[in-house]
């Protein structure tokens, strides 16, 4: 009998079916729920531990090394440990760490990989023809193009039997005797605060894992602009800032390869997206540039390079696609999420990217309009009193029942230790639906009477209640001033204010949107209603909006499988008119209209 | 007033007007006349001996060091130690040498560079546009290529007033702050034997240096066959016999950079040319596969790598154009050849390059045959009992007067050490013409009377004695045996039976032939009224013949400075039909009837 195995993460549930005896670190990457497992799986490292809610559980020896009494006792047990013998219901806790949507919405990629095996046999046996070695593969390959390193290697399969080949589009890039089974491919987004690389199986179009771990350039800065401002006028430390993640995600490779029984040689294709700092700095590009008037970028074309060139280790024979960034400001990340989402027919489709930028894009089949909207990091909880990042204990969503009554959830359900970004819009909604905060934003002189003992005065300002300090001190106070009011305003507005600009240069109504996609992992924790009621997103609209949750990963691994992505990357970069908001007079006024509720 | 300096070569008088006062290596490198001079005329390798004949002339200090007393009573001087006073006539005498055509015959080279250079003005001052700086580049050089190690070169160049770019094509391959002033090019023609490297202005077309040197792979063995033994089993000496040939390149490049006042880096752009054993060696792909049936090449397309792939020392970005080949024993010098000869009209014309093997064209704007026909060295001097190659003193001309007497002249007027190719063919042509021989080629039972004296009997055979062994012993005796006779046979036999199958597959007459052209330098010494004589060459075609000397080498210099070459290639190799000799039945007897005078 298949025993049941209940997943909960801080953003949903997952129900698995197993058979006993299955090892619980082994179940759940084969279903793709990430968990981190540096020693991969050996019992050494301690990192993959979960919480046993339910069900029954045996500590094994190493565990009593790695884990503290107290988490024992808790519950807490390493995934690498544990065999499955009955129904459990485990939490997932990644301690520190951000919820990362590994997984987008389900998306059905088109198969037909720009990478594929030709087999040869005796292929220079026919003496009719005179043709070069170089030219019958060639001919039985359909390509025309070859590296030297290569052809000094065709000798050496001349006389075989049998010979393998691997095509990348039309250029021989592998020669090999008897057969190649094994050709992996990576699609990897390289976001500014989180690297996802998806290990996918180039013969199969099969998903195999994912590694997500924290983009290492971290330390340098945790936005775009500090890592620009730490490089700029030194390349020493371009080249630091270019090895820390280049390291990173060599790690993450190995980790990959290692979990799944492969080398790094069996990987020969890799899709890389990411903001368009993030591309510069991946390849070792001084972005300064980006960071000054007119804020152009050293490139924005697609790139294919040779591993080497990096030091990424995969096959020295593979290649890398660097995909297409539309400006400084709109990345190939968002070009992969167009690929994955409609701006190909006659409706107008709107695709919002939320993070410290706002990348904004509004289109149809005719045109496509692009911007990018600088936030700030309320989204991310910087510059909020209480504010967070998306970590364990997070409110991440909240609402006012009719008596008054405040109600929040926290991420993986620990104790609050502040708001972060879809909290924050749950909390303003709702103080706007309960007359907390008037039009403008500020609080209301008059607020309902079951409200009034949570506005209190916090460093002379305005603020409201979430969280009272308990007697038992375990929470500590948790409020929203008025001033976190204003940050939100200020970061919704220049969203909404980038839309408006985008709807208006194109000639069309909010109304005449079909789809909202909201992409990114902050997107997918956002509460439809709230964002519309705050005004981040158009009134009304809630209906519309679509989550794609990482769309550019998505998107990475559709170019990574198949070959007419890249025609329709040509094809939308032919499409796009992008417009840089901060020369546009009109912003301005714009965005102090969409800074009101 | 002028004066007139005249240089005497073994092969040609030329005739030099200058200056009083000038230096005579520098005169003689204007002119394109190559003399040797590794110490790039520092007066310390004592290698740029000439011998002046008439006229006034001055030893000077270090001169008196390099040479022998014998050599200056006897008129040595040093080219760069000799400065012009008065009228002079010298004579260039590269002691063991061989003669070597580096200038071919008149040929007008379209000038249209794949290599120009575009210089931008504050390219990126325009605010009104948000193109990348890669996208601004490629806008203004008409270009859409670029490779990763140029790309981060960007940030450096953005903010200058100056830029100037290389483009190659549609890709640029230098940024350079100001602007640049040296660009050049080598047009490199890697024969078996000898290796000929020219120095170009890319910028202006001029024609500036040449380097000879033999092909330093000689060590090794003589012809290509010897050569494909020597590595086609070990690697290590695959790896020693191509870093022998790179060596000697770039010792040659230096000395060009030298004596022209160059760095390497000065140099973007190298041409190669070469028979496809040469082709594959230089580029370090065993060749083994080209000696044996079906004597398949690996490669015989174009190809362009970078210097480093090579290691060859010009500039780290600069490209190396390697030439396509037709077969493997038609390659890319015979392409050259047609660059620069006449394939496109209605007419028949036939090319010969005519060394150990001789390659044969024959074509027309619709249709080119080409083949290969093995000659064996008789024609290098090798198999002849007194044979000998191209060096000074070798019989290069041979006749006989109506008298019956003898006359030769060797090369550099040294007393008579052999016969090379070119002597063997006018010796064995005034043969026939005076009844020495039969048609079959064996010695006549009864020769004239005045020339009875002279066919001795040498190891058992009949032989005609050119040279008697003279009293003062400085002459060693010189005869042309029966033996020497057959070996020629063979040679002419081949490359005539080359010529008929060509003409047999055309469907033409060798009356239909407008012009032939002779290639190579042995071509060059070949007397056409000989060649014909002997039946090497068609009968009463002698006023057809047009010698081209090194062909290859001026194909190469036009394909590095006219872009449009290689498109000529490209449709060149879509008509060429290549006949492979040994595969067809009818060759042996084509052979037989060849060999009869």
């Amino acid at each position: 009998m298949k025993k049941k195995v209940t997943v909960q993460t801080s953003a949903k549930k997952i129900v698995l079916e197993t058979d006993k005896g299955v090892n619980l670190l082994h179940l759940l990457r084969e279903n793709n729920i990430n968990i981190t497992s540096p020693c991969g799986g050996n019992r050494s490292c301690g990192k993959c531990k979960v919480r046993v809610k339910e069900g029954r559980d045996k500590l094994t020896g190493p565990e009593l090394k790695l884990l503290t009494e107290d988490e024992i006792r808790m519950g807490y047990r390493l995934a690498c440990a544990l065999t499955i013998i009955d129904d459990l219901e485990i939490e997932l806790l990644e301690e520190g760490k951000l919820e990362i949507v590994t997984e987008g919405v389900e998306f059905k990629i088109d198969f037909n990989p720009p990478l594929k095996v030709h087999k040869l046999l005796d292929y220079e046996s026919d003496e009719e023809n005179t043709l070069s070695h170089l030219d019958i593969l060639y001919r039985e390959t359909s390509t025309d193009n070859i590296d030297l390193v290569l052809l000094k290697e065709i000798p050496e399969i001349a006389e075989e039997k049998e010979v393998s080949l691997l095509k990348y589009r039309n250029k021989i890039i592998s020669l090999n005797k008897g057969s190649i089974k094994k050709v992996f491919g990576l699609a990897v987004d390289i976001g500014t605060t989180t690297v996802a690389v998806y290990l996918i199986n180039i013969l199969t179009g099969e998903g195999l894992d994912v590694a997500s771990f924290h983009n290492p350039q971290k330390r340098y800065g945790a936005d775009v602009i500090s890592r620009i401002n730490y490089v700029q006028s030194d390349n020493e430390k371009l080249k630091e800032m270019q090895g820390v993640l280049i390291t990173g995600l060599n790690q993450g490779i190995k980790d990959l390869c290692s979990r799944n029984r492969l080398e790094s040689s069996d990987i020969y294709l890799m899709t890389v997206v990411g903001n368009t700092v993030m591309s510069h700095l991946l390849l070792g590009i001084n972005p300064a540039s980006l960071a000054r008037a007119p804020y152009r970028p050293i490139f924005t074309n697609s790139l294919e390079i040779s591993p080497f060139e990096i030091g990424l280790e995969i096959n020295r024979r593979g290649i890398i696609q660097v995909l297409s960034a539309v400006s400084s400001y709109v990345g190939s990340d968002i070009i992969a999420d167009l690929l994955v989402t409609d701006f190909s027919s006659e409706q107008w489709n709107l695709l919002i990217d939320i993070g410290t930028n706002g990348e904004i894009v509004l289109g149809n089949k005719q045109q496509i309009l692009a911007c990018s909207a600088a936030a700030g990091s309320a989204f991310e909880g910087a510059n909020i009193t209480f504010g967070t990042a998306g970590v364990p204990g997070a409110i991440f969503s909240f609402s006012i029942t009719e008596g008054g009554e405040f109600s929040y959830e926290t991420i993986a359900t620990e104790p609050p230790v502040g708001i972060c970004g879809s909290g924050l819009i749950d909390l303003v909604a709702e103080m706007i639906k309960n007359d907390i905060l008037t039009g403008t934003g500020m609080f209301n002189e008059n607020p309902a009477e079951n409200i009034l003992n949570k506005i209190k005065t916090y460093k002379g300002m305005k603020a409201l209640e979430i969280v009272e300090v308990d007697s038992t001190a375990i929470n500590r106070p948790i409020l929203l001033t008025q001033k976190d009011v204003r940050e939100l305003q200020l970061a919704k507005g220049a969203i909404a204010a980038g839309i408006n600009i985008l709807l208006k240069e194109a000639g069309i109504l909010y109304q005449d949107i079909e789809k909202i996609y909201l992409a990114g992992g902050f997107g997918s924790f956002i509460k439809p209603s709230s964002a519309c009621k705050i005004g981040l997103l158009p009134k009304d609209m809630e209906d519309k909006i679509i989550k794609i949750g990482n769309g550019a990963g998505l998107g990475a691994r559709s170019y990574l499988l198949d070959k007419t992505q890249r025609e329709k990357t040509t094809s939308l970069l032919a499409r796009i008119e992008y417009l840089e908001l901060s020369l546009r007079k009109d912003f301005q006024e714009e965005f102090m209209k969409s800074m009101e509720f």
